[in-house]
């Protein structure tokens, strides 16, 4: 099941009381991470003698009550946000995911995707494992309980590690020990901050800003961090000889304050937007967002192409769960309640409109012909990606390759379709060189067609050589 | 009571069936306004018979399920957002405020304030007039049935007029006639637009623009605009020598996208940047705004001043309602949960920041005090509004004059309090310039301390004189 | 407006702390009078300088919160339960009905109905009165302000009884004093208890008993009584030559174990089922009732007969809101799912089944065909009132004189439809002796069509005769 | 986990569409068994190629709503009202408990009580299971997904019945096909019905009556029925010389017009009564029950002693959650919100009270003393059951060892503490008498001290011997 998701850990250390609970804390965290998932999230807490949990559907203020929330005591814990995209959005299949065995409970909390999350869960039912849920956590938690029965938490771990295939960046709570696990890869970001008397381990690194605390680094591809009384145990289990980033946390759906494996997102968008106006520079009068996510990839190019930064379209804050009725005029007042254009801005213009990316194409050309119906004499559109070739299976929500347009269609294709006046696609070397990895270090699936793991029915890009660490 | 809200009116004409209900569209419309107030949120239509509600607590999708919604049929209605200000929010204060009297039913959804309601309330009460809520809304009601009672709508509500002193746009249902008015001096905004088979009034004409509609003109200042069988009938039944728009409409409270008084918002916002650039210029790295109020001066500002426009703060889109533990800690966590640094664009630059005002001088010292932490080497602090030297009694929920840091502290004082660098005000004149009427045609009552009406304990300007038309 | 209430008021007295909040004990005392409305409830309470109310649709326990009714300080205030006959049950005819006047707020919870409701309302509506909501109380509200604007709350109530033709038994609040009224004909039930260091006025004694209260004494009909610093003040305001209390109160509505002038309402049924067993005596194997409201005059009748006692039918406790598709067979399941047959009891068994009323006939016919179906050899229907021949215009929810089956039919007729074996209806003597008022002190309006009070297109019982105490 | 539980099963046959789908009879069958738990309740259905579920804390019309449940496809389901002793009460322990295996889903709804529930977990956790909830359900559940991976359904639920130690009455869901099982001792009632194209399987005979079938017999102690085709198939897997029937159903817990095991329990209920006549006579005024449990006794007593049956406490019937202030004077006002006395029925009169049993004798007292209060001359308690020495282990929710005051206390003791002028309990044998069964195949461990199953800790009755068929 592919799920977009936002995880965190908080332990504190010490006797001292905390005058911000972990749980307040995690909290806060999350709030911090909504734009990572907003249609369910989940608190563990170990208060010393179990795990105790408050799982919801909703956005984070109307899953937790204040009392409730402060009734959660303990020193660790982790938590969650979640997008799911197959639809199947149960309570059931809220994380964290928590269950008992005999030593115990473990409670597991993951942001990713596993290729062979399916044929795992169909191996552990052949077993005679059962499950009540359908999400990979619980495949993962069988995985680890089986392991845990037999070796240490390390060892464990590592060994469940060696079954999975995908993307994973996890916070794992067994009993009141918090450990965070990130795939070989290095898919999805994870990142460690120091809080006072305590860690918060975070999706992206702006969880950590708001506690007030310090980024301190990122978890390493294929790295296990183990919080002890207060000492961060580093176990480096596997190593790949190169990570596989995935570039489109960078391009649309991580906050630009975040700073993900020492890049800060903001900058990779302005510098996106630079190299847009370098190689698809084109006379006009203003350049535009589409807000938000285009924002800063047109401050970088009106900069870098001198041209002004002016807005003609704008988002409606507090546009929420709405209905529409069937039929093209409700279709159209859709799309205005979350943006409106700015008619006098527009009329008899020539604008350079960036977005971050282009998908289906649907939403694009219902923008451009709002921007048109208001007076616009051109308009350019410049995309902070690539064509999105292929379909992502490491977490990103896009969409089968039947609907992705550029799968089908050459950027001259695209441009009739989305009713622009001219079409610049990012190329996949601009991307790379805005984000500043080595092109091997990047996961550019979804614009090759190559993937950095075996998926069945698809393209392996074989630059890659597994290293597994002996393990002592 | 004061309050800062959002009203909107629909009608639609002929005998064609609607395939989109008066309902929906007054919902549509009010999610457009829906900056105009959060708190709670109704909706009235008249079915040919009577008149039937919706109202509720909180956001316009929490308070309207489809099932009710499409409910409500019927070619005519009202609709209403609302922000209190005075924390008295009880569902009895929700509009539109519906009565019922000898001849039928009256509901007015009210924007503004006035000044002689609570007179007005109690010289009613000694008429013998009783009341069930606390809202202003209620004491025009009472009046509006008095006059009802003797004579037509339209002498009815000329003559409650006579009796309002204070700030009013009005959208009213008489049985199933829609009615519009806006108070002679204007000083809340109140337009007109066309839909398919049909006309919409709207506080702001965003709401217009969202049900795909075209933008006819503003209520003028003391007109009363009946729509009936599909005609507009004007009734401009005041004219003040001069009008009184309210100029915290244009620097903070409307949308950017919303044209009032034919001035752009946006384009206002945009002059009082560049002014501010010529008025204040200082040599610095970079032009950042306190998002989002900020972000349309800073883009004028930064043209003007030819310095990079750059963001240095982040908000977070998802901040509902949270909670906040007490101690300094927490206050901190508080505003890092709504608004973050973008540290790296910060370290070792010298920063104009860009707000669009200062009422307290608490916020602008913690957002500043958070940059200067992140590592900015110098803050310049300019702002798109005169200092506000004193409180509205029109609409605007400010502050006391106790609370307004402008009113007892000079320029200096306000800088030092703030902890910027620098510190530069648009001036009267300046605004003035930016907004595009003469003077005399703004309330800038809070500028300085003389108002447009007379205020018990306050100065008035005294070039204004009463012109009432003779009603025939 | 047809309603169903109960009403209950509390005042504490004395500077001491009291442990058990005046707010505290209407919801108890309102918990005890849940049988008299099930729709919605509020409670207001005068804190010592402003009413402040709590309502909402619903059951008692679902419409107080523990935290808010706690928040509800104040040693005086009233309730309403309420039930609404019309379907209009909408918040705002939630009561208690509270305006605010010149002088300051009265809250009003009646019990009742008014004949000429209709009458006043579009009276003071042309005199330019407004009204809000639908219910008979804002009618009276605004007829009381109008005297208290002019006379002190003793005068200005005897000058409102004046004007109102119907029954009523309210609890005012006028600011803080308390005040209980009773309609001239004592139509609905009223009661004073004591409490520690207080009083509780109340529909029915179970409220006063429920405090762990003493009744001290009815509300006598067209008395005021006013409770001032501890002390009871008696007002007659009215005198009517005869009384006209409900006898429905007896025959079902109230709960058996409340005391109603004077009169246990329990031993009111037992004597009624003694009478039924010698007026219409049946050799038969058992006497059951159906249950609830057929029990205690079951237990009469098979005391008087030597008929054991034995129950053919069983009630779901635990039934609630349920929903039921189309078609006959959901209809048997809607009974069966309140009411189920002991088929063992049944079989083969001549039954004399004791029901308080048969009203449209319905009910009794599928209850009788599910006990036949179950086995029983006969069934005799024993009747514990009169037939019922005309509407109740005085605040029981019976049905329209089209619906009420006694209305057309004769007593052999009746027994067809509900497929009786036998049919016995209780004589209106028989009524009479059982509760042990005079004939001419009772209501049996709705067993005769003769009424003791004027009802426009009705038939008035010629006996009595108006006598208002003059009023020093 | 010791809970009391209801279970339902619905299965209807052919081709026909069903005007009544199997969800919403469940929906009414749960309805029905509502008294046997009232803390969450859960259904599932197999929709043809799934199972799907809804489940939620609360009574049954709090936790479905109409469109979800009409959306609920499928000719076979099963359902559960649940009532938890442990305070364990999340929505994880809600059942059908339902899981996912290899060859499919098992959903199993369970009423009784596992001896060896945590012995069974903490052997499969040294398996490597792991756990979500903390139910003995999941435990069934997993050891049946452990058979089912090598067995068919019969032969898997014989097996893992040959692990089982305790009470369960279930209604297991293996794909499409409904299985109802009962434990070898019939602790727990189970049985069948016909109706419309179907069957029901259901812990009371009332949810058949509700859905207007036939009971056709109970499913007997160690039998397994498969529902298959519109055929029943019956599975004797084990037999043991008695059985165990749990007096407490006849007793206490089920509705009186529930036939269980060839009794009506009404009958049962009121043989107790009159065997209370005869064993503990005393000349009295009136017999009357405490409501609802002791009424069928009263009923019995009254009629062999040949004594008035007079009600003496009348039940809130609309008492639900409510809340209650520390303080004596509010405990008291706690039980008379639940019941109150009709002190007139009472005053100067010899009482023989019925109740159906004594668990702590606080509740007693209470009720005793509020009695007296209302002026009873004297109170002769008699209790439909025999003393209760002992914990129950299977099923019901009585109270520890030590807090049972029959455990601690001679007869003469309880009659001072409960302040009863004499107090009579039913014998063992009259108990026995009155259900008719042999006693050696009734549990009456609650009673004696001595269970029929082994537990730990306690004394086993020796007269069992185990026979096991084989199984080919």
């Amino acid at each position: 099941m592919r799920e977009e998701c936002g995880v965190v850990g908080v332990v504190k250390y010490g006797d001292e009381s905390h005058p911000v609970p972990a749980a307040l804390q995690m909290y806060y965290a999350m709030y911090a991470l909504q734009h990572r998932g907003q249609e369910s999230s989940g608190i563990t807490v170990y208060d010393g003698k179990e795990a105790h949990s408050i799982k919801g559907m909703g956005l984070v203020p109307e899953v937790y009550k204040k009392n409730d929330l402060l009734g959660l005591k303990g020193k660790v814990g982790i938590g969650h946000v979640r997008y799911s995209t197959t639809g199947d959005s149960r309570i059931e299949n809220c994380q964290p995911f928590i269950v008992k065995y005999k030593s115990g409970s473990v409670a597991i909390a993951h942001n990713g995707n596993l290729i062979n999350g399916p044929e795992l869960r169909k191996k552990l039912e052949t077993e005679g494992h059962i499950f009540v849920a359908s999400s990979d956590t619980e495949v993962i938690a069988h995985l680890l309980v089986k392991e845990l029965l037999k070796y240490d938490s390390v060892v464990a771990i590592s060994n469940v590690m060696k079954q999975l295939n995908g993307s994973y960046s996890l916070t794992i709570l067994i009993d009141d020990v918090l450990i965070a696990v990130r795939d070989p890869f290095g898919f999805k970001p994870l990142c460690i901050g120091t809080i006072d008397s305590g860690y918060v381990v975070a999706s992206e690194s702006v969880a950590i800003d708001t506690l007030n605390g310090e980024l301190l680094r990122d978890v390493k591809p294929g790295e296990l961090v183990m919080f002890l009384d207060g000492d961060i145990e580093s176990h480096q289990l596997f190593h790949e000889v190169n990570s596989a980033h995935c570039v489109f946390e960078y391009i649309y759906f991580a906050r630009p304050d975040s700073i993900i494996d020492g890049r800060l997102v903001y900058k990779v968008r302005e510098r996106i937007g630079e190299r847009l106006a370098k190689d698809y520079p084109v006379d006009a009068d203003m350049v535009s967002p589409v807000p938000d996510s285009g924002i800063t990839s047109a401050i970088g190019y009106a900069r870098e192409s001198n041209i002004d930064y002016e807005e003609s379209l704008m988002k409606n804050r507090y546009i929420g769960r709405t209905f529409i009725l069937p039929g093209q005029a409700m279709r159209e007042t859709a799309v205005r309640l979350k943006m409106n254009t700015i008619a006098e801005n527009i009329k008899d213009k020539s604008i350079i409109l960036i977005d971050d990316s282009v998908v289906r194409g649907t939403t694009s050309r219902r923008i451009i012909d709002m921007i048109k119906k208001a007076g616009a004499r051109e308009v350019h559109a410049r995309i902070g990606s690539p064509p999105i070739v292929a379909p992502c299976y490491l977490g990103i929500d896009m969409a089968s390759r039947d609907e992705l347009i550029a799968a089908h269609k050459t950027t001259k294709g695209v441009e009739a379709v989305i009713n622009a006046d001219s079409l610049g696609y990012l190329s996949i070397e601009g991307l790379v060189d805005s984000i500043g990895f080595d092109r091997d270090d990047l996961c550019i699936g979804c614009l090759t067609g190559a993937y950095p793991v075996d998926i069945p029915g698809e393209k392996m890009c074989n630059r890659r050589q597994l290293k597994i660490h002996e393990f002592q």
